[in-house]
């Protein structure tokens, strides 16, 4: 089980490895939002998304002799990302499993830092039975992207940074927005800031149509989505919560938030004019509801949680809704 | 005269205003410069450019009379930028004269940080009469972008946080490349690194065609540039070195390098996929040299100083440069 002990002691393990990202913001995007809007910049992180801590944390509590015969991780990019560096600073192998259709950019990284990567077709292969052979026949550990205690903890780091980084810029009380797919993040920040910052509050945010974890908490139990697949979010596109993590956002989480693909295209234009970061579908959704959403606080925290995006993808978001502004 | 007396001052009264900004790096950039690269993201400065720091500076060291009459700028837009925000959190009216053909983005947030933005046309008027009218009508103080000692030294703050950072990285010596307009920045940063860290040497970087700065440090005095305009690199495009910043320069910096359009495009393409941030031409030139350029250490620090970039130069950059990574 993750506690805050189990999350502070992740810290300490990811010291001088995981990066203090900073806390942004921008009064022309407070504007915008009519609000104040501060933002966690996990893009800035190793590999380009939050996925390298939680990889870094489970693996650094690995018994020795367990790493040393590898790891494999099933993903669609950023937690294969994660898991790929943070196995070559150990010196073991990594093996990745990632859907064919992935963001090209997120297959060639992954690879780049030192992972085998194996694609599987979504339709027709099964993932498990791919990857329990494998495990089985090379003796790999399998690192869970989001229902893993060490994980999470990992992943809750960011929760203790935000809330040090809260209390500096004077902020006492403030709702907290977070990327959300299996619950990893999610739970692993609202376990930090319960502890450390109660006044700051956990709300997931997803994207329409796969809003499993919003429909699950309002429903009182898990509940699946109706597709697996066929979002831009493809970073936070998951089956349903996890069972580690649902237990976790039911005692600590507020009610689930959804915005559509168009605004999360659209924070991503507007991180690119005002907070000069680049952010991925999936990584924007926080930002996209504290800009757009109605009925929150005056001041709100959205974490960028990942800015591994092709470069089609981001030319969209710019041509849709980036202005230069009007010299007129 | 800026000394390193009068860059500590600036910190000092800089402290809680301007951003302490990372030091970022990638391992798969490192990879494509073949050196170790860390890259000072003042893209992530208030306003998007280093150019806060000085303006900040200077109307923090104002009389507070003189400073209440309000503040003039000349300025492409980033430093007019600075100087609206700076005068605007000193509840004190700012004046920016901008050239009609500044990027429209400049233009458009130089006036939502507070400023008049007054368009005047390059080739047909006198910006310097029209300044000096206005400043004489309304006893205006005019902010200068380079050549003021205050201003060089808020810029020299940044040279105080690579001192720091690089330390604390474990780098011992490197180059430390820098955009070059004016100098301001340069000097300013070659300033402090030579009183906190001598091992660390600054060399200034140009755009091609725009390369006063080298071609005036090599014949040991001040040649300007052919053309006045008419570069992506807008940022850093000035007639001459200024008359405090060179003198500085000649003691304090080893010699310039020079960088084409392509190659600043493509460092903005590259700091996109594998740092995430965003960089406007002028900004990236430091980022080109320190990946392309021969004949570097094996560290290097390049300043990223701006990321004001209208999104259709953004694009461009992408269209040429970026690559989604190869799935076969």
């Amino acid at each position: 089980m993750t506690d805050i002990a189990r999350i502070r002691a992740a810290a300490e393990r990811l010291e001088g490895h995981a990066r203090l990202t900073p806390l942004l913001s921008s009064p022309l995007l407070d504007r915008i939002a009519g609000r104040r809007v501060l933002v966690k910049a996990e893009c800035l992180q190793w590999t380009g998304s939050f996925k390298y801590r939680g990889a870094r944390a489970a693996l650094s509590a690995l018994p020795a002799d367990l790493r040393a015969r590898g790891v494999l991780a099933y993903s669609s990019g950023n937690h294969g990302q994660g898991v790929a560096l943070a196995a070559s600073q150990f010196g073991v192998p990594s093996v990745v499993l990632m859907p064919a259709d992935a963001p090209a950019v997120k297959i060639a990284n992954t690879r780049a830092y030192g992972a085998e990567v194996i694609l599987y077709d979504r339709a027709t292969q099964d993932r498990d039975a791919l990857g329990a052979a494998l495990a089985g026949a090379r003796g790999l550990t399998r690192i869970r992207p989001c229902d893993d205690a060490e994980v999470i903890a990992g992943q809750g780091t960011i929760g203790l940074e935000i809330a040090a980084q809260a209390r500096q810029a004077g902020v006492l009380a403030a709702t907290v927005l977070v990327p959300c797919g299996g619950g990893g993040m999610t739970s692993g920040i609202a376990l930090a800031l319960a502890a450390e910052a109660p006044a700051l509050r956990v709300c997931p945010v997803e994207p329409e149509g796969f809003d499993d974890t919003a429909r699950s908490l309002a429903a009182g139990r898990v509940l699946r989505n109706a597709r697996a697949a066929g979002s831009l979010c493809d970073a936070i596109v998951t089956p349903q919560p996890g069972a580690l993590t649902f237990p976790i956002l039911q005692a600590l989480s507020g009610p689930g938030l959804v915005v559509s693909e168009d605004q999360a295209l659209q924070a991503m234009a507007l991180a690119f004019a005002h907070l000069r970061i680049v952010l991925e579908p999936g990584g924007a959704v926080a930002l996209a509801a504290a800009l757009f959403a109605p009925d929150l606080p005056e001041t709100v925290v959205a974490v960028a949680s990942g800015g591994n995006v092709d470069p089609g993808v981001f030319r969209l978001a710019l041509d849709l809704f980036a202005t230069g502004g009007d010299p007129a």
